[in-house]
């Protein structure tokens, strides 16, 4: 089979696809100069020269992978400096970024470098006052520096009271000794901290004359800018091997009396003089920007790494045959079967969700910017709560469907070469870091409690808890969205009075209050998961309608199944909740998962077009199930012969042991 | 601290528990002699000298992962071999060796010799006659020569009709010709195929004057027993990494006209005679007894690798402290969060249900395959179809719930060390081999809808599915563990009369059978789930109260708390479907409810004792998270000192590539 041709199964696949995959790729950009802008860029990257691998990461060593990475990163991060747009607004830049995933052409487990951009200049910043900003940010964009991010320490990640690094100032050399007290004070998990970093930002107890003055943050350099030597104080090195991530080269840190100097506190939000006064920030809830959003991020990348997975996933179920629907016949596709449309369709409509999701959020996040910009703070809890909620569902949520899109590639999905159990690793992370999924739904619950109270006092509600305050909800199941939208609000109240209930009960058998909300801990989360559904249902829908009015026909109506068809299997998959809290009848049930048979049925030859709509080149999927020409077998075959274990014949494995042992020598 | 001294916590949690650990133990083990002879050869093989890695496997390169697991297989199996016990009969020596798990000491991976003991000697047993069967066991047994299987195909999996590769026989020289003719009919999977067995026994396509018949076993030598070098006509090598496995060498194999002497041909069930007269078996059937008893072997796996995983979230949950409950009090442990108790103690009453569930299983296997010794095959399809349904859920629900032991294990989850990641690796494969779970789930479902046709008609029904022809099943909900199971078995009913309603309603509307049945078949697949469900329950329900009758109070009574734990949980998780086929209401709900998170409250003191009555030994949870001692930081800690990026303090890529970027010089 000639290289360049494409599977005939995917050939007609692509010929049957009713709308313009171009009309739907630049409607994801947002414009199609944003694609043309994407498209260039991508390939700018991929034509510098050794930029991508020939023999596949997952063949070294642990070693080997970070040198490699080192590497290409130099190579990526040079053209991405180069490329660098100073003209246009940062929060615009950001926007259009959001598609643009040409380092996963390049890692398939991301770059050493990844914080430098993520988190270090993110946290210049927001942390460094007007002066430091000036001198720090420079050296940083320019690359002089390379730095990264340290807060989480072995012993402590979500409290961060318990946090134990010690930052004492001394008001006689004016500096400040960074100290890790004990072993579960060490910064664990930064990438680039271990062996690529020479400066860091940490996160550490600020101490004056014996006082805690909480945490603040501290830039340090960790090695020598000519020698790349650990400074003294400095204990610094690689934490190991992970699930995902090992090319990033996560590190420990830790300090034994390391100075630094006093304007080396990253001052904009709280100060301290010379002579050891501490001025207090004027407030203290202006972090909460920097978190908010690195969770939209969250949002993000959670959505495009479902896209890549649900589109390696359809492409290999439309070339791959198996078994028999009749006899006879030839094996179908295994796109045909219905319970691989179960797993794939929604998978394809839940990328969409997130997609529009994000930047229902990004709106929102830039308005409440601007108002901090200008010290208004009122929308910052709102914001605050709404990115909590939604990173949780939106990274639950993605990663469990890319593992399902992972399954339904059967054993070759098992395949690193598919790129699946990649997308996994990275993926399954989000659930945990910045904000343990379970941790912040106990902090929404906490919101939505508030509100609860605020309610029942007749107070004013945010708007996106506003539905809490209607006081005779209808419990009237009807099929339509909004009535969908309707029932799910009614849910997450009736779990939030529920719980509440229990709460109170509890309280009222004579536990403390404490004790009483961790009792109930487990129906306060899933009152606030029921939230958060109400969240995505609304922003779907709402953006879907608002931002498909110009679009073609045959696209506006393709998108708006999959709306539906996402409203439907949320229906079904929640009926236990809406049955207990609406007058949901079983007849229903029985609408809706024909409704969701027939939605499935119409939606199947689109699913290609759908998926190639993701615009992800071959180099971007990096997937031998999912390319463009549905060569999966040749690709499998062809990535195993890279494996160095199969240039020779006989591995010396044998001589040495094998042979002795099977001439019974041992 | 000192290296014996036992983490304070745990230390507590053990002094807390109410029952005799030993007692636990002896009981999992069915017996203290079995306690005491797995603990023997435990120890024995771990006193071989350098049998353990010094630098944990994770470091090395996917070539010297091999190496290392051959030099390491050699060691372990030379031992296994010397403790062979030939007086004991197999079904014994089986179910006595379900506990031993000696072998994850020595690889988190598993080892390129695994699939000679699991399937080659396996596929010996059952398809070779007595002569082949004398010459070839001998040979496997006394390790003259390493075998694996090859069934699966780069192209073809759970179709075995549609395999390709052909076994064409030549009369002239009394032999067969393996032929792969294309690229989809190589073998693909095999663990030890690549670089390691010898001899192979593989499933192809007989054709005899060009008339195919069907599927057989025939033995392949692929390798020179002297030379090791792959023979003529055999393309064989490694299939590259995967997410799990990595040490098992999986391999492809492909013909180029090989041939094979006639007699290479298993003839237990069909004979192909000098002449080329084919001889059918006189009952195909009989090939399912080896499908059933793998499928048996992958539940008890799932049992213990969610044994390990639990065990080690639990001992983590009691030495990791974190957040506040209170006020001014110290961080308490996560244990002792309801939400964290939510997440693990049912995966302990988990590990019970499939312990119990797989002993009831072997003793029917044991059963049925005297039966098949005699000729008798009756009960086959009934011991069929069980094993079919409970690997589907064992499988799924101990997979979900060691990710979910991974997760609640925080950050440190995440990494290598932890060993959950590869507890995660090797179990979610049992979800897609040996029948991948929505096909068996279908399978079920076949099997279901035809005793429900049966049942329709008064005919009897194996006694797994009687409880279908009830003719009127209290739709009643009580909170008994009985009324449970019966709610449940309502569950399974109504589910499987609205699928069979879903299929006529579909051929009514004119579709051909085939395409009904695919239209229907999400409905069918969860019909089958909830009857694999009723299974479980009975099953456990069932073995807990027969066997716990002559322990001590206390131990009976905390197993006892963990079957009804698992009752509630499921009832709970299943409340959408029980709302909607019993009168199960919204107090039911409420208490419900309550009773879980009472029984929680009430198991939570004895949770490290029960982790700690599965009798892992260091050595083969292999996890720095799960240790005896609690010494969790200090052993990730150790264990990153490890990395052989940590033996520079400055890497040779700063050179190379890093410092001439960070001058600008690129």
């Amino acid at each position: 089979m000639a290289p360049t041709k494409v599977n005939i199964d995917l050939q007609n696949e692509r010929n049957k696809c009713t709308f313009n995959v171009e009309e739907l790729t630049n409607f994801l950009d947002e414009g199609p100069q944003n694609t043309k802008n994407r498209r260039e860029l991508e390939k700018k990257i991929l034509s510098i020269k050794g930029i991508r691998d020939e023999i596949p990461e997952e063949y070294l060593s642990h070693k080997e992978k970070y040198e490699n990475a080192v590497r290409k990163s130099v190579l990526l991060y040079k053209a991405i400096k180069d490329n660098n747009d100073k003209n246009t607004p940062l929060e615009e830049k950001i926007r259009a970024s959001f598609r643009n995933v040409i380092s996963s052409a390049i890692f398939k487990d991301n770059s050493p470098f990844m914080l430098h951009n993520a988190m270090f200049l993110t946290a210049i910043l927001g942390q460094a006052n007007d002066e430091q900003r000036e001198y720090w940010l420079k050296r940083a964009e320019n690359y002089e520096i390379l730095g990264t991010y340290a807060q989480t320490e072995l012993g402590h990640g979500t409290f961060l009271r318990g946090l134990e690094t010690q930052a004492t100032y001394d008001s006689n050399t004016e500096e400040f000794i960074l100290h890790s007290p004990s072993i579960t004070a060490y910064k664990w998990w930064p990438g680039g901290l271990a062996h690529t970093a020479n400066y860091c930002m940490i996160m550490a107890q600020l101490y004056i004359k014996d006082k805690n003055y909480g945490l603040q943050p501290f830039m340090v350099q960790i090695r020598d800018e000519e020698t790349h030597m650990p400074l003294p104080g400095i204990h610094v090195g690689e934490i190991g091997p992970k699930l995902g991530f090992n090319t990033v080269n996560n590190g420990f840190l830790g300090f034994n009396h390391a100075r630094i100097p006093r304007n080396w506190m990253m001052m904009k939000n709280a100060q301290v003089l010379k002579d050891g006064t501490f001025k207090a920030s004027p407030n203290s809830k202006l972090v909460y920007g920097t978190m908010v959003y690195v969770r939209v991020t969250i949002l993000n990348t959670a959505s495009i790494y479902l896209a890549k997975a649900v589109t390696i996933a359809i492409r290999y179920a439309a070339i791959r045959r198996q078994s028999q629907l009749k006899n006879g016949e030839p094996e179908p596709q295994i796109l045909d079967y219905v319970t691989q449309q179960h797993k794939l369709i929604i998978a394809i409509a839940t990328a969409h969700a997130y997609h529009f999701t994000v930047r229902w959020l990004w709106d929102l996040y830039v308005k409440v910017n601007k108002e901090l910009g200008r010290g208004q703070l009122d929308n910052l809890p709102e914001m605050h709560s709404l990115a909590c909620a939604l990173k949780v569902i939106s990274s639950a949520d993605c990663t469990a469907l890319i593992e399902k899109c992972r399954m339904a590639c059967g054993g070759h999905g098992y395949m690193l070469s598919s790129c699946l159990p990649f997308l996994y690793g990275v993926s399954t992370a989000t659930c945990t870091y910045e904000g343990e999924n379970t941790v912040l739904l106990l902090q929404t619950a906490r919101s939505l409690f508030k509100a609860w109270g605020q309610a029942l006092k007749g107070q004013p509600l945010s708007p996106s808890m506003a539905y809490l305050a209607d006081k005779s909800p209808s419990s009237t199941f009807d099929g339509t969205l909004d009535g969908i939208i309707k029932s799910f609000q009614v849910v997450a109240k009736g779990k939030l009075s529920a719980s509440v209930s229990s709460f109170e009960q509890y309280l009222a058998s004579g536990l403390d209050p404490e004790d009483a909300w961790n009792k109930a801990s487990i129906q306060l989360t899933n009152a606030a998961e029921a939230h958060a559904r109400v969240l995505v249902l609304t922003a779907y829908k709402t953006e879907v309608e608002r931002k498909t009015v110009t679009l073609s026909p045959p696209l506006k109506t393709v998108l708006h199944q999959l709306l539906e068809l996402y409203f439907i299997f949320w229906t079904l998959e929640k009926m236990g909740d809406l049955l207990l809290y609406t007058n949901l009848s079983e007849k229903d049930v029985r609408v809706l998962q024909k409704r969701y048979e027939d939605l499935l049925e119409k939606i199947r030859p689109n699913a290609v077009g759908l998926v190639d709509g993701f615009d992800f080149r071959d180099e971007v999927l990096n997937s031998t199930l999912g390319a463009y020409d549905g060569r999966a077998y040749e690709r499998l075959m062809e990535e195993a012969q890279k494996s160095p274990l199969n240039a020779e014949p006989v591995n010396e494995s044998f001589h040495k042991y094998l042979k002795p042992f099977l001439r019974g020598k041992l």
